[in-house]
């Protein structure tokens, strides 16, 4: 399954319960799937260790079943622990050195990167893919530095690994991300906030197969 | 080091910013052990992953140099990270199972008790001692139970593990819960709340060495 890491990428989606209300993470977990995301992240910010662990599982098995990836976001105990594919790394989470000394070495470690500097430090230190952005603003993380589709083709030409794009992505933006060298997209609103979000993740596919 | 865990247990500090304003962590944690402090924990629950690396890592080194144990609170992940001693789970953190799985066979493993059934399902879970309580209201942790000197004696009977008394700990109840079975006690306020933090501790040491 992570043989063909980049063809997994192409539609990653957060499902998310605020962007999401009111259905619940795993349900929109599940209609994502069902449009064809190749990758779900699970980010829940608020959420306990215990709890984290029990949804862990449940979207583990959810994305096994659907030949999908799976991973967590920052906590790499709870990635480990429920069978993930791998864990995300922030810029504020636990450092990709760290994570990749801890894990098993078919784990996969993703990494956010905003510059080419972030992107040659995290591929050094062992990172698979990144996630790279904020490419435009979003209400998901307000604090956020914007780089624009231009920041994004600057730093995915700099390493030799997958890069998706990150951060206030429409359906509008997919063609020119994917000519600018875009392995995929990391959708959060424009997936789980679709009034029918299996829907939305089937019309992101057919931009991001074209 | 942890050949010895009951003594290291005695006296056992957690760190706070409120309770221990103005002083940061590292001072809080260098008057504890100071004054005698067995055991620190690290329990930071705004910090990011990334931070409390860092911060795991000086007071790892810190707690190493005094031979004392160093714990992190629910982040497995930070703990190995850090090289600490083990890790600390809370009814609402990683379960002890799993914790006992990832990581490896010297990691401790500590873990909070309010019943003898919690206390026995966290010892065949294999924990290696309980934090049990809390035994008196506490401003630390407003929303917790309150099971009382007596509740604590109840647990610390149930198994066969070093039970450390937790939860609104003062001086004046350290003779009786000592009495009452406790290896010792995991003391907040009391320490770093106080004036004069390392000579707090040196009292509480007093008290429980008696
Ligand atoms: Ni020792």
């Amino acid at each position: 399954m992570t043989g063909d890491l980049r063809s997994h990428l192409k539609l990653y989606v957060i499902p998310d319960l605020r962007a999401g209300a009111p259905r619940s993470l795993m349900e929109q977990a599940r209609a994502a799937l069902a449009g064809g995301a190749g990758t779900v992240q699970l980010r829940h910010k608020t959420a306990s260790g215990r709890e984290l662990c029990r949804l862990g599982e449940a979207l583990a098995a959810l994305c096994d079943d659907a030949g999908a990836l799976f991973f967590v976001n920052d906590r790499l105990d709870v990635a480990l622990a429920c069978g993930a594919s791998g864990v995300h790394l922030g810029l504020e989470d636990l450092p990709v050195a760290v994570a990749r000394r801890l894990a098993p070495p078919d784990f996969l470690v993703g990494a956010t990167a905003r510059t080419p500097e972030q992107a040659l430090r995290a591929w050094k230190d062992g990172a698979d893919y990144l996630g790279v952005g904020a490419v435009a603003p979003t209400p998901t993380k307000e604090d956020t530095t914007v780089i624009g589709p231009e920041g994004f083709a600057a730093v995915a030409a700099s390493v030799p690994l997958p890069c998706v794009a990150v951060g206030g992505i429409t359906a509008a933006a997919v063609p020119d991300l994917r000519r600018r060298g875009a392995a995929g997209v990391v959708v959060v609103r424009e997936a789980v906030g679709a009034p029918d979000p299996a829907e939305a993740c089937r019309r992101l596919r057919e931009l991001l197969d074209a």
